[in-house]
């Protein structure tokens, strides 16, 4: 009995595995390749643990902050990572991510499938003040990646200082704090020339 | 003042980034590649998450046991991952380590580099129920992913039975019915040919 609960759980974290071959746009900063989305998940991980007192609200749940930073991405098991300035590639998206959602979890356990089930629901969410810090890691990481890469994925995708200061401005509801050390990263990448203005050609 | 707590959060952040291209013996389920240290830092820390129940002691803490996960390898951005079979590197593994850890947690604000060695110096002296769970799991997941790509990374580098028993049931004190699992994996791997019983010439 133990063992077949205890079968499932391995299967489950096999299958993760392939999170290791999701690939993001954002390079790692030795500009060598793109990152993947485990590596991504532990950065945040890892983000939250240090930076945990910058939460918009007191008394953040760190635990449930780090168990939402593992589990958020692992949809794109099926699903893939859409860029966050893919525009088409968002419109379904959600779709595309539910459907993940339901093969991957249905996995484990009933309890522990609802359990992380909830925690990826709630990310999606975004009505918890765990919900908006973890949202406002994992905006501020790529961002961090890009403008000490120079910026050439924004480069490379043609992305403009307007659509990066729109996508990212949701960080202020998690985390005010690094949301204003975000802004000044942003202005300081236009400054430096990481980051147009206006579009350009993309060399994608 | 606030800005430069945050600043050094950050450096210390941008520099854990260093993980990402520190590989490992362990290929990924696809056989494709070796896997790096943050991407088996993530998926320990998942399986944290999902295999807590399994730990020796009841009321393990663990938000304990993931930070412990996420942070256990970091000294590898200086000393390199020491492959657990390999004798010669475990020599001066123990000074490499406490090198990298002495520069690495310094370049956090100060209370949380003494939070985050803590957590290093608890997981290396493996007295805590949070420790020798982490370190079970840490076991656990390399022998997952040798048994599930047939043993190649074994057999690549000679590893017999007995070696795999001998490095592996520490398991135990931390997590028994994890040991009993992972000891019915290793039959099976001899069973199946992943695992020889005597020392073969290494293709290494």
């Amino acid at each position: 009995m133990a063992n077949r609960r205890l079968d499932r759980q391995v299967e489950f974290l096999l299958e993760c595995d392939k999170l290791k071959h999701v690939t993001r746009q954002s390079l790692l900063l030795n500009g060598e390749r793109q990152e993947n989305s485990a590596e991504h998940s532990w950065h945040l991980a890892l983000m939250a643990v240090l930076l945990a007192e910058h939460a918009k609200e007191a008394g953040v749940d760190l635990l449930r902050v780090i168990k939402i930073a593992l589990v958020h991405d692992l949809v794109e098991i099926d699903a893939g990572d859409t860029y966050i300035y893919d525009e088409e590639g968002a419109r379904d998206k959600a779709a595309r991510e539910q459907a993940a959602a339901d093969r991957l979890f249905a996995l484990l356990p009933p309890d522990q499938g609802a359990q992380l089930r909830a925690l990826w629901d709630e990310y999606e969410a975004g009505q918890t003040a765990e919900a908006r810090f973890t949202g406002a890691l994992d905006r501020l990481q790529p961002l961090l990646l890009n403008f000490h890469t120079q910026g050439a994925q924004w480069r490379k995708h043609g992305v403009t200082v307007d659509q990066v200061l729109a996508r990212n401005r949701g960080m202020e509801a998690g985390a005010p704090t690094l949301w204003a050390y975000a802004e000044r990263l942003i202005r300081d990448a236009v400054a430096r020339g990481y980051l147009p203005q206006k579009p350009t050609d993309t060399q994608a």
